[in-house]
C-alpha cells in the first residue's frame, strides 16, 4: 500500500508546473484524475519532442494518470464537476488567478460543497499582490526571481538553468503544501487553500545569495562552476575534459593534496583554511590546473576517489542513463506508449519500502480515456448518459 | 494553527540538504529540535558569509528551530536519544549511509521503540546500490546528475547552477516523502523509512532532456538562455541590457510582433508555428535582435507587457529584494540575530490562511539553547541532572 493510497486528486493543470506535481503524488500512490477540455486537452500534448506523433514531453509527466474530458464552460459540465468535487480530496489548478472564479468554480464555492477539500493553486505570481494576474512562464520566474543573474559566466549573457526550474520548484512546493494540508485535515477534518507562486519559489531557493548581498552590499554575480564560499569545489580540466572535486573541509584538502602529489600546496600558508583558499582561489587554481592537466579525468577520478575525496564525472545525459548507481536506484524506468513505443523516463526519487520499484510504468492517458470508469464508477452515470454527454460536447 | 501543528521532528542534519528541509517543515508549523554535538554543532555555523562573527548561511536556514546538545557517541547520550525518539514523530538525518547503524541508532532499532516513527535519510547516493556509501557534495550531484551538462553556453566550461540545487532539490523531495509517510501513518498508525538521494533527485528534474535524447540519440548540450523547444522564449538584449520574453503559443507570437512593430515577422511563413520558430531561431533572433536593440529594457517591458505578452526583467539580487510583488507576498522577511543584528532572509513560499505571514522570524539557536526546555519538559530531567550531563560532556 503506497503512502497516498487513500487520496483522490482532481487535476485541472496543464503543461509542466501542475502535471509535474501530480506526477510526484501519483508515484506516491494518489489517484490522479486529469480533467481535460474535450478534443483539445493539455497544451503539452502539442509540445515536442515527438516520436511517432506522440509528445514525449507529455508522456513523461503524465504516465499513470487517468484522464476525463469535461467542458467546464458548459452548464452541465459545471454540474458534473461539482459532483466530482464532493468525492475527491484535493483539487489542483494552474490557471491564471481569477479564472476559476470566473467559471463559478472558485475555492469559496467548492469548499461549501466539500469542507474537507484541499484546493491547490499553482500560478506565476500568486493569488495576492499587485502583479497577481500577470501571465508567467518558466523563463520569467528564472529571470525575475534572481537565479539567472547568478548562473553562468561573467563574460556571457544571462544564463537560464538548463531545465524549467521555475516550474519544477513550484511543483515541489505545491506538493509539500498539499501534503501539509492533508496532515491538518487528518486532525481537524477541514481542508484549505494552498497558494504557491513560481516567483516566490525562485526567491526561496536563492540560498546564500541573499546573505552574501547583505554582507558585501553588492549583488552576487555569475561565477561559472565554482562555489561562492567553499574551495576547491568546482570543475577542473583534465587532459581529456572536465570533472568535479568537492573539498568541503580542511581534512579533505590535505587528502586531496596527498592524492595528487602536491603536498606543497597543503603546506602553503595561503591555502591552509577554506576562507584562505577562497580568497586565493585564482592562484590555487593555477597550481591545481597544472597538475590536473597531466592525466585524464578517469585516471584522476580513480586516484582522488581512492583517497576518499568527493569527486565525480560531469555526466552527459547518455552517461546519466547508464550510470550504475542511477540504474540500481530504479531512476530510469520505462513506459510502453501506444504510439511512441517503449520510452525511458525518470523514476521516483522518494524511496520507501511500501512503494514497489517497478521498472515499468503505465502509459499516459488519451483525452477522456477514463470517462467510463470515472463517470460510471464515481458518479453512477449509465453508458447511455455518458454517450449523450459526449454527443452534446459536455465531455 | 499551522498545518503541521502536531508534528515534532528530531533533526540530526547538518549543512544544507537536511536543514533546508526542516526549515520548510518549520515554516509549516512543525517543532524542529536540532540535535548538535556539544561544543561543535552544525558545520554550517562555520560557513561564510559572516556578519559580526555570525554565519548568515547558518542563520538563514535555521531560524525558528530549537537546538539541544547531545553526544550520540556517548552511552548516556544514546539512552537520552532513545528516550527522545519515543516522544517524537519524525527523525531526519543526512549522515553517510551506515553511520546511524554504527552508532547503534539505525532505523531497525528506532522503529522498535516507536513504531509510528518516520525516519527520513537524506544522502548523496541513497541507502542502496553499489555507490551508496560514497561521500557527496552538491557539486557532485549537479555534475553526475546531468544538469551541469545542459546548463551554460556551448563555448564555456561546464556550468554549475548558481545555487546548491543538488541539496535544495533533495530537501524538497525529502519533505514530500516525510509528509506522504505522515498521511499513511494517520491511516495506519505505522511509520516508515524514507530514503532520498541527491543524485536521484537531480535525475528526476532533468525534465525533457531525457526525452530529447531518445528522439535525437545525442545528449542535449548547453544552449545559453533559450528554451530547447519553445521560441521565442529567452533573453534579448535591449539598448541597456537584457530582459526576457516568453512566447508560449502562436497567439502570443502575433501579439509580440504587433507590439514591437514587426508584423512582417508574423507574416513570414518561416515563423508561423512554434516548431518553425524553433527551427529558424537563428534567423528569427537576428531580426528580433535588431528591433530590440533600439529601446531600453524598461521601455520594451512596458510595451510588451501592455500587449499581454509575458516578459520580465532579469533581476539581480538587490532588485529581487525590492520587487513589489515579492515584497507583497512576504517573501523577504527579517530575523533579529543576537550577533549579526537584523538580517533579511527568504520567506515561506507556501501560502495558507492558517499561516500568519509575519514579517519577522525568531533567531537561529545557539548550540544547546533549548536544553532545559527539552530535557526538562520532554524527558522530565531536573536542573541538577541537566547540569551533571553538561559537566560530563553528554550534552
Amino acid at each position: 500500500m503506497k503512502p497516498l493510497f487513500n487520496i483522490k486528486i482532481l487535476d485541472l493543470t496543464r503543461v509542466l508546473a501542475g502535471p509535474f506535481c501530480t506526477m510526484i503524488l501519483s508515484d506516491l500512490g494518489a489517484e490522479i484524475i486529469k480533467v481535460e477540455m474535450p478534443g483539445i486537452g493539455d497544451d503539452a500534448r502539442h509540445f515536442g519532442p515527438f516520436k511517432n506523433g506522440q509528445s514525449l514531453y507529455f508522456v513523461s509527466v503524465n504516465r499513470e494518470k487517468k484522464s476525463i474530458s469535461l467542458n467546464l464552460k458548459n452548464k452541465r459540465g459545471k454540474e458534473i464537476f461539482l459532483q466530482l468535487v464532493e468525492k475527491i480530496d484535493v483539487i489542483i489548478e494552474n490557471y491564471r488567478p481569477g479564472t476559476m472564479e470566473k467559471l463559478g468554480l472558485g475555492y469559496e464555492t467548492l469548499k461549501n460543497i466539500n469542507p474537507g477539500l484541499i484546493y491547490a493553486a499553482s500560478s506565476g505570481f500568486g493569488h495576492s499582490g499587485p502583479d497577481s494576474t500577470k501571465a508567467a512562464y518558466d523563463i520569467l520566474g528564472q529571470a525575475m526571481g534572481g537565479i539567472m543573474s547568478i548562473t553562468g559566466w561573467p563574460q556571457t549573457p544571462p544564463t537560464r538553468v538548463g531545465v524549467s526550474l521555475g516550474d519544477i520548484t513550484a511543483s515541489l512546493y505545491t506538493a509539500i503544501g498539499i501534503l501539509a494540508a492533508l496532515n491538518q485535515r487528518s486532525a481537524t477534518g477541514i481542508g484549505q487553500k494552498v497558494d504557491v507562486a513560481m516567483l516566490d519559489c525562485q526567491v526561496s531557493i536563492l540560498e546564500n545569495a541573499i546573505a552574501r548581498y547583505q554582507v558585501d552590499h553588492k549583488s552576487p554575480e555569475p561565477i561559472g562552476n565554482r562555489h561562492p564560499t567553499i574551495a576547491p569545489f568546482q570543475a577542473y580540466k583534465a587532459k581529456d575534459g572536465y570533472f568535479v572535486i568537492g573539498v568541503g573541509n580542511d581534512a579533505l584538502w590535505l587528502k586531496l593534496c596527498e592524492a595528487i602529489g602536491r603536498i606543497d600546496l597543503a603546506n602553503n600558508e595561503k591555502f591552509k583554511t577554506n576562507q584562505l583558499r577562497t580568497q586565493y582561489l585564482e592562484e590555487l587554481n593555477v597550481e591545481l590546473g597544472k597538475t590536473i592537466a597531466d592525466k585524464t579525468a578517469a585516471e584522476w577520478l580513480e586516484i582522488i576517489d581512492r583517497a576518499g575525496v568527493p569527486c565525480g564525472p560531469i555526466n552527459t545525459i547518455d552517461k546519466v542513463m547508464e550510470n550504475r548507481q542511477i540504474k540500481a536506484r530504479n531512476m530510469i524506468v520505462e513506459v510502453t506508449d501506444r504510439k511512441a513505443g517503449v520510452i525511458k523516463i525518470a523514476g521516483n526519487p522518494i524511496k520507501m519500502d511500501c512503494i514497489e520499484e517497478k521498472p515499468d510504468r503505465i502509459h499516459a492517458p488519451e483525452i477522456g480515456e477514463h470517462n467510463l470508469e470515472i463517470y460510471s464508477g464515481m458518479l453512477g452515470l449509465s453508458t447511455d448518459e455518458i454517450n449523450k454527454l459526449k454527443d452534446e460536447g459536455v465531455i
